[in-house]
């Protein structure tokens, strides 16, 4: 990569890190932060170097500009059409790139959190349903509305129909219309909504408690939940019982309980 | 069929169809629209000929007389007895045939959504939470309450469980008590709630939505959708991913896309 | 097990029948009823005899004092570091009893309510959430909050997530945070809410309702709903119906059937 290409990669998503939490931001408010093939790269590089970061303990993920995120760039998936395959090589890519971002986010030891505000819609609802957590704005609105441009949400709704209730997502899906932040909180698809001029303060707040935590209990507990989630009852408890075993023979899980015990904060090696 | 079979069927579950919309009446209100063998077969009809059916695109359910539906035709099912075996086989066959119906909803190209009013209990709530969608008029009293009854609404459950949480569901199924449409709204059961004389017109409008977006994308869609449902996630994406790309390469779909770049309606063919 | 040893059991698990209603009292206050190994014991050995107990058609868990459960005991399990092995052939036979006690309750015949008040953390929160449905006093504060100590509540997760969307079960993980009763109800983690002082009538109210049903149709119903519940829905469909027409095909369930088409009350000889 040319060190002005690195330049611009790096200008696309900006990334902050403070006190153990990384600030991812996409930074392309002209394309509403679509998912470009550039966008996907940036943040699926991200993850990876945040996959292997034992230093970050939680990752906040917010848009410049008046969207959090719009999705795919339709522009950029129009010029996918002019190969001699009509793009089809070009389209399978590129979903198969976008899915993978979106589950390298279950795969981060750290909790990742959504920050969305203005709109977030079709993979851009996806990227906030596919988030671990999700505090919005005030005012957002969510969309899986491709459907009103003939391309159904197929792949958004992977994310979405595991965070919500089947009716809801398919009203979405099918209709194609916005719901609010507040409804998306009733319905499971974020966790807290905040006025726009508190919305950061109110995710750092969250991303500082769950940084806060024993980082390794976070991991193994994170990857635990997802793995646990399809199994039938008995392997779940089969299986989260030995994580509780390993849990409990760490040097700092020993020193955590005796400091509740004995009502004084814990002395963590972390 | 005798003529006069086929007219009595007819008018135990009206079709009307108007802008691509099936509106299919159940017609038995002296019953209040039980699923008799009868209503069973007429729905089961219908569903088959709207599988095929490239014109319409949304169908609603509705219920003539104070209830959408009541469930079985506990009458009938009595005199199912008499058989030599008790009534084994009629109800294995019963139970079968119903459940078909339900499933065959889902495999329906066009949502289906369920307008009930009244009450809509046992496998009249079955019903209800079978179709894609639901729209309720308020003060509609919902419940799966064969248990009253000493049988328990363990088909109708399957259904149920695949709406609402599992608390929410268990109470319905072991109380037999009835939740109103705003709790339905609640847990998920239903999407919307309106006024009794505005029921219909709030449903149509759902519908006529759902009917102006692209049906080969709304068709594969909601076949993608509940395909994906239950899938490991990696698997769901590989699934829904090959969905987009065959989506992306319609000439339809093109389209509405560089329609939509355009800020111009779509010329779809469709 | 010596007479005293015996005595102890009894006063730390208090059961008391009335009305065909078994009530289990957590009777360790001083321990906030921790689910310590003879908690455990006790509630494991409970469960096995309900499980053939026909008298019994409704089980109803409270404790005595401050909370309703707090979880593990964590002083008992330091203790068990003790051992050569650092306690870990204790902490897995101590999370594989803790699992089956959970598990028990799905198969005992009975709908099983817990009725917290005041705290239900950890192995607590998790006892509210395996079983089948709850009633909680307003103020009752929920928590799944062992990361606060470095032990990630790993097995609570389980029954957490098989009662609440994904991410508001992860926010409870990951933070540690209580949620309220109000909030519980709102999520799915419990069915109702009543003031402190109406609390035990409230439940009672519902495990009379669930008592007064046919027990064998409970039963049946009970078992279907668990294990239907991950099923493919052709496979649901085919079994649950099995179960419908075996419900059918009692003497009771045609009386029932009978006497609510005559309008009468059923002649149960249940």
């Amino acid at each position: 990569m040319s060190p002005k290409a690195r330049e611009n990669k790096m200008t696309l998503l900006e990334r902050h890190d403070t006190n153990a939490i990384a600030r991812l931001h996409l930074n392309d408010p002209g394309k509403l932060n679509a998912l470009s093939d550039e966008m996907l790269a940036a943040l699926q590089a991200q993850f990876n170097a945040l996959k292997q970061d034992r230093d970050i303990r939680a990752v906040v993920i917010s848009g410049e500009g008046k969207a959090f995120c719009a999705g795919h760039d339709l522009k950029q998936m129009q010029q996918g059409r002019q190969a001699p395959d009509g793009g089809k090589a070009y389209f399978k890519d590129l979903f198969e790139r976008c899915g993978r971002m979106m589950m390298t986010i279950r795969e981060l030891p750290q909790p990742v959190i959504a920050m969305p505000h203005g709109i977030a819609t079709a993979a851009g609802c996806q990227l906030v349903a596919s988030c671990d957590m999700a505090v919005a704005a005030e005012g957002t609105r969510f969309g899986v509305n491709g459907v009103n441009i003939g391309l159904f949400c197929s792949t958004p709704m992977v994310a979405l129909s595991r965070n919500v209730h089947a009716k809801q997502a398919f009203e979405m899906l099918t209709t194609g219309e916005f719901i609010d932040a507040a409804r998306a909180r009733e319905i499971g698809l974020v966790n807290r909504v905040a006025p726009a001029d508190q919305l950061e303060a109110e995710t750092l707040k969250l991303a500082e408690t769950v940084a806060s935590k024993l980082s390794a209990a976070v991991k193994v507990g994170k990857q635990a939940f997802y793995d646990q989630i399809g199994l039938p009852l008995d392997q779940a408890y089969a299986y989260t019982g030995a994580v509780m075993v390993e849990n409990m023979l760490w040097r700092d899980t020993d020193e955590g309980i005796a400091a509740f015990i004995e009502k004084r904060p814990p002395d963590w090696q972390q």
